[in-house]
């Protein structure tokens, strides 16, 4: 994946004839590089700042200073990482910025500058080609897909990472259940289940970390696609005065 | 669900018939009901702090007090709800604690005192009743499967709550990257999955919140399960040195 590709096209290449109500999610590491997300750390000049920081870490100054360039807060600072509030709003650790499947030695990763628009806009595309497949069996009318954009984030508390959404489109990322009762007719305690970050948990769950498989079908989840592109990830922030953690 | 009750016999009577690699997430509510771990309200006296905590909350103090009994430490109070760490080490909103869907007005249903030696027993009565299915096909020698007790958990920094594995037998809770490469041949960041967790988080896509499906089979995950009962959710608590929000 390189700056300027064409991903929906890619996607729809890769052989998948989308059905209604089918949702793509798809790493936020191709979407990135899709979008030019990326800097090459020899571009890089770090200011004092992350100098200081990256002495304390032992990490490379001007990988620092790009986790700093994508964060409105640093959260905490310890165990090897920088636990950031990004420019978009999601706490995590190093800001999202990562050296992994960049795919060249001394390139980082960004996230998206706005990954719910990226998923609207891959969502229009892979919805107009859905249209285009002549033998997709579907209504043209009826091809609503959802899509996710999911990135790994630790937690604090529990071990492990585990995926996310970062990005939606065509997705009730939150299932609203305030008012509602339980089988019992009792009011519910969860109130609100946060659907996009589990359907983005179960995607991760059928490719490993090394194959190069960047998006992932999830069939049977219509009951959340929706005709509208939605809030997207974004709904999913936790507004600063609801935070007991920052 | 009531003390008592043979959750596994249940399970199997409910027609599922269980394949190698099999895994079966169980709500924490039915395994808690089976287990007894209820109490009636009308039984508790909330002692002082649990009055002065419940004033501030507008709360039940006899709820409040249940909630102290079941926590090590309270790490957090505000927005209605305590964010505590439970004897066993998990931290959540109220201990665990909960007044739906209990079955009954006024009594709230606990944590199992040690889910992953619930998950264990389930597994062992599961895997006994798969081998007597005579239909089942398979060979009995190979009937593993694997057990997630799942419970709805909120997050710091994200709105909405996601299933998380308080228990777990026969499952790599927590996949282990560490020193491995991506598919460009770079050290990965990921370094542990949460796996039990993302197959919590799975399972509760396919259910809704007052459908009273408490067990949901998930099939196609054979590659997490194991032979043997392994760490458990134990393994997914991060410890308190490690943890930079305790």
């Amino acid at each position: 994946m390189r700056a300027g590709d064409d991903l929906p096209a890619l996607i729809t290449a890769a052989a998948l004839e989308l059905r209604d109500g089918d949702v793509l999610v798809i790493a936020q590491k191709v979407v990135s590089k899709a979008e030019g997300r990326v800097r090459a750390l020899a571009d890089v000049v770090p200011g004092p700042k992350a100098v200081a920081l990256a002495g304390d870490f032992d990490k490379d100054p001007r990988l620092v200073q790009l986790v700093l360039d994508e964060s409105a807060a640093v959260v905490r600072v310890g165990h090897g990482v920088l636990i950031c509030e990004t420019r978009h709003g999601f706490v995590c650790a190093n800001a999202g910025v990562d050296l992994s499947n960049s795919g060249d030695e001394g390139v980082a990763v960004l996230l998206p500058l706005d990954p719910d628009a990226s998923a609207r806009r891959i969502r229009a595309a892979l919805s107009a080609k859905a249209e285009l497949t002549p033998d997709s069996g579907v209504n043209s009318d009826l091809v609503r897909v959802g899509v996710v954009i999911s990135d790994s984030f630790g937690r604090p508390w529990r071990l492990g990472v585990t995926d996310v959404a970062i990005g939606a489109a065509g997705i009730e990322v939150l299932e609203d259940w305030r008012g509602r009762r339980d089988v019992h007719g009792r009011e519910l305690r969860a109130t609100e289940i946060a659907i996009a970050d589990q359907l983005a948990a179960a995607a991760d769950l059928v490719r490993a970390k090394d194959s190069g498989e960047p998006v992932v079908l999830v069939r049977g989840a219509e009951r959340f696609v929706t005709s509208e592109d939605g809030p997207g990830a974004a709904a999913l922030r936790r507004p600063r005065d609801l935070d007991l953690f920052r």
